[in-house]
Parts: structure tokens; C-alpha cells; sequence
């Protein structure tokens, strides 16, 4: 039985979407949430400014007493999981490699789509993870800049919504794709929008959903859950800067309230 | 008669729009174009950032030995155009005084709209600019984030833009605007969707084109316009990294082929 509360990182809000997965999976856990507002978006930040502004944001968590880490970012995961893993010494996770697993075993026919930010997609980074496990696996990938400011203006079951991912997935269906990657937090939001395109044959692959259930995995295996639930778990927002939309966006992320963002100075960490 | 090239700088290829303008209105004229695509959106960087970044651009443009320089870019305009032409003694014009100005001056029911970036919006610089002139003006903004992306994957004239632009200038309209400032450098490419949404009854203001009048007025005024188009104009384009789709990018917001595009280091500048 551990108290302690779990970290939860992004660049910006889309790590909510993957906190939402780890309250279903974890509903007695207390969560600290750090969104790095003031820096977002990271994609074309250097890989050491990524390192620098990931440390910080840990060492913000640290100062929380975190028991555990999820890096819910695809662009800090991809440049900076395996530093930050290798300098601190309490269990940390990205949303990279569980959202690779789950697709490459779910592929029957060994077609998979993988879309997400320019960055993520030009980085490969799920391409290496998958390609870690099998090798015969195609992966046919597509950037979808669209999606992340549709998802932020709150249109993601709009007309346009729709009729960007049709143009957008195209590509994808063409080439006979069988299991699609979400690779952008942000995604998961569109997911009714996204499956309406590709219909009901091609599995959506959620790396939030597996991050959590891996999460679940170290916490038991470690011993460190917080398994009674005698108090109310706590939720506490963090975030480096308030944008005017935060909380109202955060809140259809995350389809809960967030009652209370408190906004800190992370250069000082 | 002064052979020294024109520098134009931008955060990114945007900028493109106002240096297709200046061709028109100076075609004698040879240009050196400097995009900071590493380091692109300027729009959430802190003001000294943004200063420096600026600084750094106007020192590589006068190894190019220009004898003027515009900022062809909203954000780098608000927030480090006065400390740039205080800096440095050659002429030095921003986007934005020109589009308020001919906005001011073409309201007849003195109902202004601007659209623009998040940034631009929040900063309120056509406001200021536009209050400067006429205090009785009113100004309804709105920051129109899909515009961007959607310029940049050449979908200016689909049905997503299409829906975007009734969607985001609903409000615009309703509050009876009779101008509209098109206040990012990407929004020209948007200009006939735009144009269809709001009607022919309502005038757009693109400052690029004010601003290449402006620039005109100063070389005149200097006597150092280049008049005698005895060889071809020479046009030069740097870029601090090369996106993968620079240049096919480029040349539609340019209209015209960008056979050369270089990548400098702008961090020695």
C-alpha cells in the first residue's frame, strides 16, 4: 500500500488523454499532472532542449514524492525516455513502446498504420519498436497536422473533422492497413471520427490504453499500488503556463473536471 | 541606382507571400530571403527569445550586404521591430503598421475584423495599431489555428477549408464587419475561400501587399531603388533546416520555382 502519487508529463494537454486511460486502469491513485504549456509544442525542439525540459519536469514530479513516472508525450518519450530512465531511480514509462506491442501483435495480415505529428512520424520512432519485434511487419505512416488543432478548437466530430481524416487516411486504407496506431495524444479524441472513416475491420490501437495497463504491471510488480481506497485519490494539475483554453479543453480530454490548474515557474527545477 | 539586394526574414516560408508581393511591386529589385525553419512557430517563445532570433536573422541578411530589410512576420513584427530598428541603421519595416493603416482607412461602418495565429491575436498589435489611427473603430478578432496547416498542405481551395472559414468567420460576420485584415502571412493563400465565405461586399486587407508599397515609398524616398532592370533580378533563399516539403510548399505560396534553397547556420550569426 503506497500513497505516494504517480507523475504524469506532457509537452501540453494531450497527456490527458492518456491520464483519463490510467484513472480506469488505477481508480485509487493519487496523480500529479505536469503539462509544459509555456514550451509546447516540443516537435521542432533540439533533442537536448527535449532532454533538458523532460529532466525538469521530472524533477518538478520528484519534488511531489512521485512513485513512478509516465512520460505521456510521443515527441519527449521518443528523445528523451531512455536518458531520463538511466538518471533516475524510480520506474518511468513513455507511450511509445506499449502502443508498438499492442499493434504488432494485433496485425493478422502484417499491415500497420501508424499516424501522428510530423515529428513523431519523421522520427520512426514507433517503426523501430515495432520493427523490434517483427520484422515482416509493413508500416505505412502519415502525419496529420490537422488533427491536433481540430481536436483543441473542440471539432472533432465536426464535418471538417470528418472530412480531414477521409483525406488523410486514404493513403492508409489503400494500402490494405489492418491495425492503425493513434500516435499522438491527442488522437483518441477523434477516435469516433477516425473509426467512421476505416471502418469497423481495422483495429484502432490506443498506446494510452496500454500505457496504463503497463503502468498497472510495474506498480503490482514493485508492490508500490495503492490498492484501498479509503480516501479519495487526489488529482493535482500542474502546468508551466495557462492558456486561455485550458481547463475548458482539458476537461473534454479528460471528461472529468479539473477544478484547480495551478501554474509554476519549471526553469527553477 | 543601388544594385544591394532586399533582405526579407521570416520564421518559416510564410513569409513567402510578402516577398511575392515586393517582386510585384519592385521587380528590378534583387532579394535575399532568410526563413528560420529550425526554430519555427515563433508564436510560443518569450519576447527575448524572439529578439535575439530577429537580431540574429538582420546580422546574417547584412553579411548579405541588403540595404533594407522587411519582417515578413506578425509575431517577430510585434514583438521585436522597434528594438531591431533601434539597433541597426538601415530601413527596417514590419507587417503590420501597413495592414492596420489601410485598414483603418477602408472601414466605412468602422467595423474592423482580424484574423490571425493564436500569438497574433492575443497580442492585440493590429488593436494598438489600428487605435492609433482612429479610436472609434471597433475590432473584432479571432485566432483561426487550422488555417495554418491547412495552407501548408496545400488544401487551401478544398471543402475542409471551405467549412473551416465559415466556421471560424460566422462570428465575424455576425457582428458586421466591413473589412477584414488578413493578419498571418499564410492567410493570402486563403483569400478566394475567405472571399467566398464572406462575399464580395466585405474588402480583405492583406498587408503584404501594403507592406511592398511601403518598402517601394522608402527605397524611393532613400533614392536607392534599383531601377534599371538591366540583368535579372537574383533571388536567394536560406533556411536555418530544410523541411522535408520546403520547397514544393514554398513555391505554391511564392508562385514561382525556388531553384536554390540553402541551409545556414543562424546560430553563429
Amino acid at each position: 500500500m503506497d500513497n505516494r502519487p504517480i507523475g504524469v508529463f506532457d509537452s501540453g494537454l494531450g497527456g490527458l488523454t492518456v491520464l483519463k486511460e490510467i484513472i480506469k486502469v488505477l481508480p485509487n491513485e493519487n496523480i500529479v499532472y505536469f503539462g509544459d504549456t509555456a514550451r509546447v509544442p516540443y516537435g521542432p525542439r533540439s533533442k537536448e532542449a527535449i532532454i533538458k525540459y523532460t529532466f525538469q519536469a521530472i524533477n518538478f514530479l520528484m519534488s511531489k514524492n512521485v512513485k513512478a513516472i509516465v512520460i505521456a508525450c510521443n515527441t519527449a518519450t521518443a528523445r528523451s525516455l531512455k536518458e531520463a530512465q538511466s538518471k533516475y531511480n524510480i520506474p518511468i514509462i513513455g507511450v511509445i513502446e506499449a502502443g508498438a506491442r499492442t499493434a504488432a501483435y494485433s496485425t493478422k495480415n502484417k499491415i500497420v498504420g501508424v499516424i501522428g505529428t510530423e515529428g513523431t512520424i519523421s522520427s520512426k520512432s514507433y517503426n523501430v519498436e515495432i520493427e523490434k519485434l517483427d520484422k515482416d511487419i509493413k508500416i505505412v505512416s502519415k502525419a496529420c497536422p490537422l488533427f491536433v488543432p481540430i481536436t483543441e478548437e473542440g471539432w472533432a466530430n465536426t464535418e471538417v473533422a470528418y472530412l480531414t481524416a477521409k483525406e488523410y487516411l486514404k493513403e492508409l486504407l489503400d494500402q490494405g492497413i489492418d491495425s492503425l496506431v493513434l500516435g499522438c495524444t491527442h488522437y483518441p479524441i477523434l477516435k469516433r471520427t477516425i473509426g467512421k472513416v476505416v471502418g469497423e475491420e481495422i483495429k484502432l490501437v490506443n498506446p494510452a490504453k496500454e500505457t496504463a495497463k503497463d503502468l498497472y504491471d510495474i506498480l503490482g510488480k514493485q508492490d508500490i499500488l495503492r490498492t484501498v481506497n479509503k480516501d479519495n485519490p487526489i488529482y493535482e494539475y500542474y502546468v508551466s503556463d495557462i492558456p486561455e483554453k485550458f481547463a475548458s479543453i482539458g476537461q473534454q480530454f479528460l471528461k472529468r473536471d479539473m477544478d484547480d490548474v495551478k501554474k509554476i515557474e519549471i526553469q527553477k527545477y
